[in-house]
């Protein structure tokens, strides 16, 4: 896009609720548009001004009914809300809506709700490192609660995750996701855990599971002991329990300067990505040049090793910002 | 290791044909050991004077045993040979022996075969960064052939497989692997194709399979047509014809100024890894100072945007040699 005007005009037009410009700017984010750098100049002053709660678990626990329930009581309490659905296993769900999306359409036509799915896309960072800036352009359309839905259980879906303030993980009866989520790391990341479906055969075995896990979990006195809670999402059952929970938590985060160290730790990582997504491009820009040519053919030729070719090539090399 | 005179002294042993010093090389190369710059600086005059020859397939086609056949034909013709099979999957392997070396061990007393099983450990840029490495060991210890084996066929395989000069990719009838390499992009890699276990039902349709799907790739006139063969390793059938195949394709490789032009290509691979490996570790480094926290508090704060952050954190960093 060009520069300039129009990248002020777009995080004006969203600050003031326009969501198509919101739309707009997270697909310049999915996209990693060269003026990404603008939009987050712009968007500084709202930075951290969102809580953001993860929500994952595996296929069919109920994710989308449960973020539904939750942007419900969260509207009825007269909070902003922002939605990011994110599925890290496909590359190619785009801007489009996820097939249960349409669900979400109950929140269509209410101005304090945004709904988005993202995929990776062409960001270099993957979605690990989109999705802080996809909260941060919510942030600035003035949505006071973010929601990161992630699908499914695996490393992706942790990097995620962890992004959050407070993570939920949802279970299902049945689905031996207590051992999924133990195996996939989800244990140390979980904040709540939520046994939806509780009026299904197995919910009290699923319970006890994941109970038994966090009491063999390995915590330092004064750490958080996850929640595990009951729900209903599909009835509305429970989901008051779950905002009272994410608040107790966030209380917690305040209290023992949690919430901070955790922010500067996610934005120490964020910070470390760009540079490193940066220097990366700088490297593979060299491919153009003459000096990459020339040093790999005299390490083909063995007239030199790769070890001092690649010294050569940094020495080279423009690091500093612009 | 310590520095200087035990690198060089190593490097001699290895030249002098001692199969431990090419071992514990191997593994300074795994184990991604400070002294590797040295290590190469030692082995560069050697670097290019082996025949790298690429071997992959799915589990059960018989690579192990053709492997062997194939050591054992080039021993006849009296041509020294290093064996490294690669396991990209798993990072555990470690320099064990895997289940299958065992039958390499026909060639155990052999003083003119190293055998090496080899995992990516903690080498920063993984197997596909290690292997040229360990290969230029091996070079340095006199190998005139290098057979690099990899386990599989998914992209850390093609990463493997395309630091050859030929690169075989093995089938089988009934395992649906001509669908598979298609998949994994194996048939671009591939130089040429041995449906081994040739004497077993559906190797003619495995055979016509593989050929049809040659027929519809897209090749530029004077590019090499992948060569099909069949063989039945077990029984030592096909080898040679394996063998007289791979010259061929060195020959045309030669004559048509590709060898040089494959080896430039997979040199400038191999110093843009090192040199984005050795940024990614100076990145990190920076955790331990003072200017990330203070970059990444402010972030946090809405003081900064990630993006400036990482521009200022760029221009505190050290990259230039040494």
């Amino acid at each position: 896009m060009r520069r300039g005007r129009d990248v002020a005009a777009l995080v004006r037009a969203a600050r003031d609720g326009d969501p198509r410009a919101v739309a707009r700017l997270i697909s310049l984010v999915e996209d990693a548009d060269p003026a990404l750098p603008e939009v987050a100049a712009a968007l500084t002053d709202h930075a951290g001004t969102a809580q953001v709660i993860g929500l994952t678990g595996s296929p069919g626990v109920g994710k989308s009914t449960t973020t539904n329930e939750l942007v419900r009581a969260l509207r009825a309490r007269g909070r902003r809300v922002g939605v990011l659905a994110v599925d890290p296993s496909s590359p190619f769900t785009g801007g489009a809506i996820l097939g249960d999306r349409v669900r979400m359409q109950d929140h269509a036509t209410d101005a304090g709700v945004y709904i988005r799915s993202m995929s990776s896309r062409g960001h270099l960072g993957g979605l690990a490192a989109a999705t802080p800036q996809a909260v941060r352009v919510l942030e600035g359309a003035g949505c006071d609660v973010v929601l990161v839905e992630t699908v499914g259980v695996g490393q992706a879906e942790v990097e995620v995750a962890s992004l959050a303030d407070t993570t939920l993980v949802l279970l299902a009866p049945g689905m031996g996701d207590a051992i999924q989520a133990v195996k996939a790391g989800i244990l140390e990341i979980a904040d709540i855990f939520v046994v939806n479906k509780a009026d299904r055969d197995g919910a009290d075995a699923t319970y006890r599971d994941i109970q038994g896990s966090i009491a063999l979990g390995e915590r330092q006195p004064g750490d958080w002991r996850p929640t595990v809670l009951r729900s209903v999402a599909s009835r509305a059952e429970g989901v008051d329990d779950i905002l009272a929970a994410i608040d107790k938590h966030h209380d917690w985060l305040v209290e023992h300067g949690e919430l901070a160290r955790r922010r500067e730790a996610r934005a120490a990582a964020e910070i470390e990505g760009i540079a490193l997504a940066t220097l990366r491009s700088r490297i593979s820009s060299l491919r153009d040049g003459t000096a990459l040519p020339k040093l790999a053919s005299a390490v083909a030729g063995g007239e030199l090793d790769p070890y001092t070719a690649a010294r050569n090539l940094l020495d080279g090399l423009e690091v500093q910002g612009t």
